[in-house]
């Protein structure tokens, strides 16, 4: 029988936990340049994978990372039954491509950067209730295509104010299972759209962090816990300007998680010398970096617990260009180690 | 404790089934002179809901079709645990500005018009694993947002070629529920993605047939059943042209659906009188066939069984105009009468 209990307004705890069986990530140059660069299964020279464009080589990337993911468990596609997947582009052609040929069932997401804790959260979820004995959690993103999607073509060369984030090229993706591993997930908060009117599609940090804040919130709420009883509290892509803004927020709730605080968006390159401004950005940014980094020092025990807390901008080009704000939405995964 | 079983490589059965506790239908006015019109529970007059785009428009209407049902259920919406919900435009645009003020987690979903299906199914999984009491599975979509988005913008005047389709300007949501009603939701199949090569995207219907013929041929399959076990087989959007390609490949398999077939974009509009040419389409367009029609004949018990099975293209501007092709996708849906 599966144990799960429903904590406060949006949280699952998960009795009896959802392992991660393997995680994987594949990258694109830049990010094979920067800090996390040991901590990747591929790094890519060629930001188009081999093919004709940003979005053909986008679909390639995820394709071999779930393709890696499900290979490091030991595993074949025909052993996964469900696939939890999305990326940043309109209708979601990344994803679609790229999991064409390995023929899985498909729950198609969209939570903009915060998908990766939510393919996660329903992966969880789907593992813990007995539907599947194994599925697969994966997202990307990719610099070019996201530009091209969002705001300026690349020719254009227009220029980036301090506060813009860059979308990182690489894709990160999870087998999940009921099999005993090394990492667990043991709940999830699913996250509300927040909105402070934030209308500035070159300073997502300002617009992701009232819903990272919400989401936080909630969660420590939801569990009657304190930050510190997280090793870590992880956020995806909100930037040097976006994490000022989170502390700030939280503060004003009495709650401090400066201490234990990381984003992944300030991980993964290093400014100085990539001239990436705020920080990386990206269903990728999250995706990658748990992937890689934070799995290896879950897997060693160096990390005990963390609360990883992706974080998506919801913006088109549509609704930019019609005035409307920038919203954010972000998702909650405690993640343990068993070691 | 939930009781559900695996079946074969993509279904689920509830065997503690997942009630329709209601559903609610708005739509625009082309939707609202056709045949259904008498099904829906509110027509508007004015295309943009009485706001300044259709954008915002399709928002205002998701938004009024999810408080719908969720009145039309006794409830509020702090009755409710979790939103699944999408829609046919570039990063969900209106879903996040509909579902914004109704502060319910959300779990944003993305399967072109098929995501009627996919909601009903993650939200059926969440509420049989006892994850919640009530969920709302919801989507949406506009003719004159979905043109923009999609093909050419609506002054420009295209011709419309005889197999092209008519997106519905329509809003259809559901409140699942473990509360005995009248209608059920008994099991669901999750579809693939799946590719015949089709590029022609003023020709969805060719473009979804094969998804559509796939997914009922496994879930037959999976559950070990004639198509004359359900009263209707009611695929989304394929319309005329779509229909008889399924048709042909479901024989292909040995299997004859005709007797049994609905196809909703076929229902919705009366293409003589409203040149619509091939059928209705979009998200909405099987969304309110259900939430209407449907639901009053299984509420009636007019209808015993029925599959569900809304299908979706899986294209967007950017994949199309990099010369790739329009994959589709279909999710199944088992829905019976209590009565």
């Amino acid at each position: 029988m599966n144990k799960k209990i429903r904590m406060g307004q949006q949280s699952i705890s998960f009795d009896s936990p959802v392992y991660i069986m393997s995680s994987a990530s594949v990258v694109g140059p830049k990010e094979g340049e920067g800090p996390l660069k040991d901590t990747f299964d591929k790094i890519y020279d060629d930001a188009t994978f081999g093919k004709d464009s940003w979005e053909e080589g986008e679909s390639e990337m995820l394709k071999e990372t779930v393709m890696l993911a499900i290979s490091k468990a030991g595993l074949e596609t025909d052993d996964i039954r469900y696939l939890f997947a999305g990326d940043l582009l309109g209708q979601l052609i990344a994803t679609t491509f790229g999991v064409m040929d390995l023929n899985i069932p498909l729950f198609g997401l969209y939570g903009a950067c915060s998908t990766m804790g939510e393919a996660l959260a329903l992966g969880a979820m789907t593992v813990n209730a007995g539907y599947a004995d194994r599925v697969v959690a994966a997202v990307s993103s990719h610099f070019g295509g996201a530009e091209k999607q969002f705001r300026f073509p690349l020719e254009y060369g227009n220029q980036r104010p301090m506060s813009s984030t860059w979308t990182v090229t690489g894709s990160g993706a999870f087998v999940l299972s009921n099999e005993k591993s090394d990492v667990k997930i043991t709940g999830i908060t699913t996250g509300k759209v927040v909105d402070y009117g934030v209308k500035d599609s070159l300073n997502m940090g300002a617009c992701m962090a009232p819903a990272a804040a919400d989401l936080i919130y909630e969660h420590l709420k939801d569990f009657e816990r304190e930050p510190d009883y997280y090793d870590k509290i992880i956020t995806g892509d909100l930037g040097v300007v976006g994490r000022e803004i989170l502390c700030k927020l939280l503060i004003d709730q009495g709650i401090n998680i400066a201490s234990v605080h990381m984003d992944c968006g300030m991980e993964i390159y290093n400014d100085i010398e990539q001239d990436t401004h705020s920080g990386g950005s990206g269903c990728g940014c999250s995706a990658v970096t748990l992937a890689g980094k934070l799995m290896n020092e879950l897997k060693t025990g160096e990390l005990k617990r963390i609360l990883f807390v992706p974080t998506g901008a919801l913006l088109s080009t549509v609704s930019y260009n019609e005035g409307q704000s920038v919203p954010g939405i972000a998702h909650g995964v405690v993640i343990e180690s068993c070691v």
